[in-house]
């Protein structure tokens, strides 16, 4: 039923387009970004994760013979190129936003840099992975945030969008901030508490409420949560829950702290994509060893990509330790917080704000995941991440993390960047 | 990185209540219903998909030194639970309606007849299967019903889920009515098409558009669909289309007969959860041998079950062989197609209507599956299941597909066991 290889989980048209690339050689190393547009939900941000298993999928990347056997099947593949996959591992290399950071629109969450055809097989699959990780973790974090301290509990398993949704939905709600998952799997496989109560059929196979009660209590003293909004309507802390409905019953003191959240959860119900993408930004000059960055224009402004080989700077308040602005810069520029810098809002771009020399910090958001086809890092554990991405929101001021009209965070382009960027637009719109 | 044994892809509850009854021993044979309340998207009816994979996991449901080691670590388990659960194995019968078959609210889609502990632990592995496929599914018909005829791609990978949302959304999109698929590992696990175009980073990649659709048209002169919304507005037919922008386009007369559609489908957007339930419905007498009713209660009439071990006829007109009515019955009731019968909205119990003796056939939908814990059902291939999910849809009147305020089936209660729960629901009340 499973399948364990995933290197074909990847849609048909990377393999054309490799097929493409391999009868019209050409050895061009590429970057390609992966970044979203729009915060889910409308909120203000959102949470990264799903590395840890993109990292995988890359290091067990391989074709096997009956991979080989199937694609020869379609008769659309060459007998030189499915050779040539015979052999195939990936053998660039991948920078990436560790999971649990507060990330915002348009920044590349992860950055590969490869060999073209390498790089375009694995569109698809990181994708895939990151999308419904960051997607459930923003969801959860915001989930949390309504819930002022209380637990969540993830409870939504049976509502999944298949097996995979339900463990590493589970996996990403941990991160973004439940105490916990109802699904054992998600539990034994990432070493996170697996929690619950019972069901009505435990009540219905007891000959009255009291004794089904009882039991339950006598046999699991320390972890007795009893379901009693079956027959009538009581407190019920775990009916198609979410941000919203929590933030109202907090609002109106609903005596309840720990909650159980289920579908809307499991499936961002009101937001069920992450809108990730995966644009081509540079082609490296074979000659020179540079990076030549490329442009994609739109009609619609949104969609016209950061061009060139780049990096994120995070810039936080020495003071408050909150994040003042970030900044898309060119891979090899550097930061000096000893220089005042101005920083435009990402939309309005007439708004903007001086952040002074010296009263700021910087770091650099992008680490090394992948080097020539090699994991060169190590994952925290989940709770590990969990704890990570508690103190990432501590870094967002209440007014970016309400669920109402929230509170742009400045992410800007470099002047270097904006500079690049320019230029390709004029030279594409001469053409 | 792939669990491959979904032994532990269970809710804890399931954990610690089949631990409750093995406490407090009982050799109870009970039935459980899966079934759902409300049609997706405000629809006239659901497909029934994932069986097979149901299937498959209760056939491979073994729990494994490992898992035995990791419940054992969990501190709430003993010693005499995890031997009895070393040699467990699912030993009772299962009985589903196939996949493809159109579906309406309250009927049990999936029967479990099985000791209650063993009742109990695959209920929620049961639940994400079957709410998954379904959903994605009944989505596709929907997709395909409004393109009228046109063919409908799944290209929502990139966008699904995690890797099984992509890949066993893709089977049901398929079963639903797509003619294909972009994901690769669908093609290869299922032998359904597998369908694609290029992508931007492939234009990109060329000096110029005409040199970069020339090359692909050059290698793939059978399959060339040239993505050609790139730069400027032109037709695009891949960009966030659902049914109803797809019905809207087919209204306005656009010059478009085949369709991509990725996120809004693969996710069903609107709608991302089916909502299936599982709910105890009997208990053997063991001196007897007969199921003894069992019924929940609610203050949400909605959500107040249907009692007893029961099985549901479909009524087909024998002159249009449309569908008349659905009639679930307790499972030894036999209907004879030369009487006639009144049947009553589901909702509106004042509206009814009358089924002539001789004008009529009847059909079982539930099947058995699993009978002694072994397979005794061979699902048929996923083009062939979309062919019977062709044939079941055109069992519909355009009534009770249309997507506004579409007809609903009558569904309606033998008179048998309508009389059965309301003895209960009086016998409850007196309580």
């Amino acid at each position: 039923m499973r399948a364990n290889n995933l290197t074909l989980l990847t849609d048909l048209y990377e393999l054309t387009m490799m097929q493409g690339y391999f009868k019209n050689p050409t050895d061009q190393i590429v970057v390609f970004d992966m970044f979203y547009r729009d915060n889910p939900c409308g909120g203000g941000f959102a949470i990264c994760a799903g590395l840890e298993q993109v990292i995988e999928y890359i290091e067990n990347l391989r074709f096997t013979d009956a991979d080989i056997e199937y694609l020869r099947g379609l008769s659309i593949f060459e007998e030189d190129f499915l050779e040539y996959l015979r052999s195939f591992h990936f053998t660039g290399d991948i920078y990436a936003i560790p999971e649990g950071t507060v990330i915002f629109p348009r920044e590349p969450m992860v950055k590969v840099v490869a060999p073209i055809m390498e790089a375009q097989l694995v569109e698809t699959a990181i994708l895939n992975i990151m999308n419904h990780q960051s997607l459930i973790a923003t969801k959860a974090a915001r989930v949390c945030y309504a819930a002022k301290g209380d637990g969540i509990m993830e409870f939504g398993l049976r509502r999944a969008q298949g097996p995979d949704a339900g463990i590493f939905g589970a996996r990403a709600a941990v991160i973004g901030g439940c105490v916990g998952t109802s699904c054992v799997l998600t539990g034994q496989m990432f070493d996170v508490p697996v929690l619950g109560t019972h069901a009505h059929s435990w009540i219905m196979s007891f000959p009255d409420e009291y004794t089904a009660f009882k039991t339950y209590a006598r046999m699991y003293p320390d972890a007795c949560i009893l379901l009693v909004d079956t027959y009538d309507v009581t407190i019920s802390a775990s009916s198609d829950l979410d941000e919203y409905l929590i933030e109202s019953l907090k609002a109106q003191d609903a005596k309840i702290n720990s909650w159980g959240v289920g579908t809307r959860l499991i499936t961002s119900n009101d937001n069920p994509a992450f809108g990730g993408v995966y644009k081509l930004a540079a082609v490296k000059n074979p000659e020179t060893g540079e990076f030549v960055p490329k442009i994609k224009l739109s009609e619609n402004t949104a969609k016209v990509t950061n061009p060139g080989n780049k990096t994120v700077y995070r810039i936080y308040s020495k003071s408050t330790g909150k994040i003042k602005a970030d900044l898309i810069c060119l891979a090899d520029e550097k930061l000096n917080p000893d220089e005042t810098m101005v920083v435009f809002d990402p939309v309005d771009t007439w708004k903007k704000t001086k952040i002074l020399g010296g009263t700021y910090e910087v770091r650099e958001l992008l680490v090394p995941v992948i080097k020539e086809g090699k994991r060169v890092y190590t994952s925290p554990s989940v709770m590990e991440l969990r704890a990570i991405c508690q103190k990432e929101q501590s870094t967002l001021w209440d007014e970016s993390r309400r669920f109402s009209n929230p509170q742009k965070v400045y992410v800007d382009l470099s002047p270097k960047l904006f500079e690049v960027k320019r230029e390709l637009i004029e030279e594409m719109s001469r053409k």
